[in-house]
């Protein structure tokens, strides 16, 4: 029976008649460990290639494809494809001629962030490097509404070009402190994080992180690690970004579109919040 | 002067009036390499923590932002941060106190694709695994249209959560070939091609590869290495995916939508292709 790509689970949909207690369908995301084994000066060698964050199934043709593709293997070099010790784990053993050049995996690969190899482990790594979050006071419904609208008003690159994500920091009131965009979410994640960071300046624990994209494991992580206690996806979050919100107490608002909005972890408050009451 | 982050370049607008040659603005993708450099037991220590494939300006805030959202520094540890070598290499110097702490590196990150500390030589690394293709005939307007509906009828983890990306094969009739989903649209690309290079398949020559995301060089680069001479996506493209596929023969295809598409690299026939002529 192939793996489970996606998954239900209990959410509050927010909309124009108030909260609704709902069931959401959000993707699997779990990592996959590629490790690849072949035989070299007549040794045996193994080694772990890669940890990528992926949806579960087809592992075996991902584990194939990102060799293939990236330029460790040809055509023709695979003798098997094995799951290895865990579900999250693949094991690609080479034809007797083929081999990894290792100096190809020091020349073209280059580090990023993961932790383990299955979606507990994962979580597991992220409490060594921060702790839970206080618990915060619910998020305001009309707050949330108008962040899609304030976040691409404020994305000069994206309204130029229709193809950079973006990332910001407003205040509880919905009032916009900074921006950044990237072509990658999780770099324009970094650059607005890092662009206090630098400055000694901590503003983070009574702030919303809005990303114009949809919603990552690893953009849940910065955001802990930052203190940002709630974040909020233009596009749907993953199910390991779900569970790793849900324990460190970060309020993880979806989908935001149409006067509704999906929360997974935290609460909103449908009351409107006066947007003049002095903070 | 900050750097550009979007740049302008000649493409080719299809609407249904017809051909036309047109500027679109596109944003500027190039990698940078993140060092750093502190002391431990009285030993300035120096290295290359990562490479990401990034838009250019606030590269100081991205390095303090991935180095602290990643658990490798603390607030207060830098000391300063300054260009080194190329406008896409970073160093940042820690303060005395403070050090990367090297076996954090080894458990927490692992390896993925890039290539090298510029756009030029991004390309060039792909030299080295794979030679330009063939150039291919233009590729029918009639069946680029059809694309998004056909991927996307086809997404059913997509449809299900609205939070999947995926990549699928078709040939250039439009027929739908075979079709992978994934949190990542990185991951995507790889399922579809291993699943043929598992099975020592190898139709690539005369399809067309259909991601459901924006654009990036990484993609493109897969696209070439497997032989595939027509990718197109829902999303736009960056700068080095589309200078990339003009150096390298992939008709690039981008922004498909309403009846109308942008050809970055290659050529479109807006001539009607009979859908029941046989090939």
């Amino acid at each position: 029976m192939p793996p489970e790509k996606i998954t239900s689970i209990a959410i509050t949909r927010i909309t124009p008649a108030g909260a609704e207690t709902a069931e959401d369908v959000v993707a699997i995301e779990e990592p996959l460990e590629i490790r690849a084994a072949w035989t070299a000066d007549g040794e045996p060698r193994e080694k772990n290639i890669s940890v990528t964050m992926r949806t579960p199934g087809d592992d075996y043709d991902l584990a194939a494809g990102f060799l293939f593709t990236e330029g460790l293997i040809r055509a023709g070099d695979i003798e098997s494809i094995r799951h290895w010790g865990s579900p999250n784990q693949v094991r690609v053993a080479l034809q007797p001629h083929a081999r990894i050049d290792a100096s190809k995996l020091d020349r073209h690969f280059y580090t990023t962030s993961s932790c383990g190899v299955c979606g507990k482990t994962s979580i597991d790594a992220v409490s060594i490097a921060a702790a839970p979050l206080p618990l915060s006071e619910p998020v305001s419904a009309d707050v949330v509404h108008e962040l899609p609208r304030a976040l691409q008003g404020a994305q000069t690159a994206f309204n130029a070009t229709g193809g950079v994500h973006g990332a910001a920091l407003f205040d509880r009131d919905g009032r916009l402190l900074r921006l950044r965009e990237d072509v990658g979410r999780h770099n324009a994640v970094d650059k607005v994080i890092g662009s206090y960071v630098r400055a000694n300046e901590s503003p983070f624990a009574n702030t919303i992180l809005t990303v114009s994209s949809r919603g990552s494991f690893e953009i849940v992580q910065k955001a802990i690690v930052a203190g940002i206690p709630v974040v909020v996806f233009i596009g749907g979050p993953s199910s390991l970004a779900v569970d790793l919100a849900r324990r460190f107490n970060v309020t993880l608002v979806g989908f935001v579109r149409d006067g509704r909005f999906n929360v997974y972890s935290g609460a909103a408050s449908t009351r409107s919040r006066p947007r003049d009451l002095a903070r």
